[in-house]
């Protein structure tokens, strides 16, 4: 195997694929990237088996062949090479030779032929979303996707299509964000995606710069996310997500109008009284067009005071602060919507502009 | 005790004085910073008994007191204010009321009167000098400083004074940097200030705008960096500095003069290679106008090459890449000189456009 290729290009192409490169592997061979020319451009692939990443460059190909060469060697030397002509070289021992300039290095790599085949996905059930839409669901709602790995159904979040309705649904047992858009397709379909891919997507796609639709691609087992030659793999998570729209509360008895901005930083100053605290509440009290934030610690308390539009009875509330804060940091309306029924139903906060967000939060008591 | 001052002015002193508070402190009361009224000035301090920062900033003074509050929330809440009035009042059982608009904030703090008082130190011994000057030589020399506490004189820089030269040396048993500075004095004084301290007077002196001259006073225990209102005092360490002139070498065998970018990226880049091996050596062949700088390790190997100008005799030469890439990044001239006796004896490098900077190297062996 031997090619050339500009050091930009490869530099931009391994910080792609090297995302789904794991360095606490149990298998050498995963430590690494694969390479392989596939006529006139070089093949990357990235994979620590629950994600994979492929994306392809352009290259002079002198020799066709495949190699797997170390990850992390391979990213800081290419990164450290100056912006010129890379010539990289392969011998019948897995030996790869890199020059550039007047520099010239020796790194051991892997067989190409033993690294893992990607899956094969059926290019039935798929669809397209503008790559900045797709992009700002996953900011809004995977905040809320659950840590906890005793129910791992709730480690991903629900990806729903149906009726040209797409929805992405994040659950993590004390609250729940729903983001809906509309998309253009036939497809009726539901997927469970892993947390750690979409926060990944999210991570690769803020790195490519062209604008466009990314197509969602997947079966049972395994979803593909294609934009332009990048092509991320992952599996899907088995089993039923929660019946969501059960959860939903209505028949709201309180519903609070409140500038978003001037409520996040009530509460995230409140949140430093309160994060003293192993029960790290918040209190609300809505009243007389006005909500007061309250929280105390053994380190001392606090008390905000903003105005606020209610229509509905008075109420005292608590909240863990920092659910609040999560939600209302993503949230892109001047104003929100407070919908709550009494201190120990589930509060709804949404934007006043559109419905295209909901934010479901539980309460929790306030001993004080 | 009651005051109004600047939120912004507040959260800037906050900061420089915080930088001397430690988390870590089993004295409760140096857990918090210490507040003072002093005619129509606020004083604050901090101190971890090792290092002290003062500073002054302007308030209304409705009420005198002292006070100690804890560092970590203040500096969080005040940094999470608007920029506006803020009104601080303690009442007589050290319990601190912070008003701001519509946001009010108790905490618990500590009787001012048990905060440890201020070194005193007299100012026979004192000579000033440009502040990004003195920064620079800090910089210049901080990174030799050793680590090592079993020879706690050199875990500090020498600061020596004479007929108008001030030197400042650093030195860590395998290397050595010395910077030099003429300054306006009549004094003749040395004096081996502790490396943490003259880290943090950088941290502050890049955070303080304004230019001019730093104040630096000292007696036997203790020295005090003044700059405007702020203060700075640490205690110094105790003990003969070594007589560094005796270890610089001369007769120089191989005096080479290379491009200090270039060298840097090399060296750099043969790093990676040599950080997998426990020898971490490079070798560098100086020949023919040539130096081949060489790395290997169980990862693979690298070979650059670099034009030189050499006079002398050719050399193979082995370092740890480290020690020398500390010196290049640090280095402000286009060229150096790099001066050597033979493979085992100190090498020298030195800017070509002036004498004011000298680092020495220990080179290590090479075995391959």
């Amino acid at each position: 195997m031997k090619f050339s290729c500009n050091q930009q290009e490869l530099s931009t192409a391994i910080n792609l694929v090297s995302k789904a490169v794991s360095s606490k592997t149990t298998l050498p061979i995963l430590s690494g990237i694969y390479f392989e020319t596939v006529g006139d451009q070089i093949r990357l692939i990235g994979n620590d088996l629950s994600l994979s990443i492929e994306t392809f460059m352009s290259a002079t190909v002198f020799e066709s062949g495949n190699i797997v060469i170390p990850s992390r060697i391979l990213t800081e030397l290419i990164k450290k090479l100056p912006n010129n002509l890379i010539e990289i070289e392969v011998n019948d021992n897995s030996v790869i030779t890199i020059n550039c300039l007047e520099s010239s290095f020796k790194i051991v790599g892997l067989p190409g032929l033993e690294y893992p085949e990607l899956p094969n996905i059926e290019d039935q059930n798929s669809f397209e979303i503008d790559k900045e839409l797709f992009s700002n669901m996953i900011k809004q709602t995977s905040f809320a996707i659950s840590q906890d790995e005793s129910r791992p159904i709730l480690t991903g979040a629900l990806l729903e299509i149906e009726n040209s309705k797409f929805n992405m649904v994040a659950i993590d047992g004390f609250r729940m964000a729903i983001k809906r858009a509309h998309i253009k397709t036939n497809l009726n379909a539901k997927a469970v995606v892993p947390g750690k891919t979409l926060n990944e997507i999210n991570k690769i796609m803020s790195q490519v710069e062209s604008k466009g639709d990314l197509k969602i691609a997947f079966d049972d087992k395994q979803v593909l996310f294609t934009f332009e030659s990048l092509k991320v793999y992952s599996r899907l998570l088995a089993g039923e997500f929660i019946n969501y729209t059960q959860i939903l509360p209505n028949d709201f008895k309180s519903v609070a109008k409140v500038n978003t901005d001037q409520f996040l930083t009530c509460i995230d100053r409140s949140f430093l009284m309160a994060r003293e605290n192993k029960n790290v509440a918040i209190k609300l009290e809505i009243k007389d067009d006005l909500i007061k934030i309250s929280s105390s610690s053994e380190m001392g308390s606090s008390m905000e005071k903003l105005s606020v539009a209610l229509e509905g009875n008075d109420l005292e509330i608590g909240f863990n602060p920092k659910y609040l804060i999560d939600a209302l940091k993503v949230i892109d309306s001047e104003e929100i919507y407070l919908e709550m029924i009494n201190n120990v139903s589930p509060c709804i906060i949404r934007p006043i502009d559109h419905e295209s967000y909901t934010y479901l939060v539980l309460p929790c008591r306030i001993s004080r």
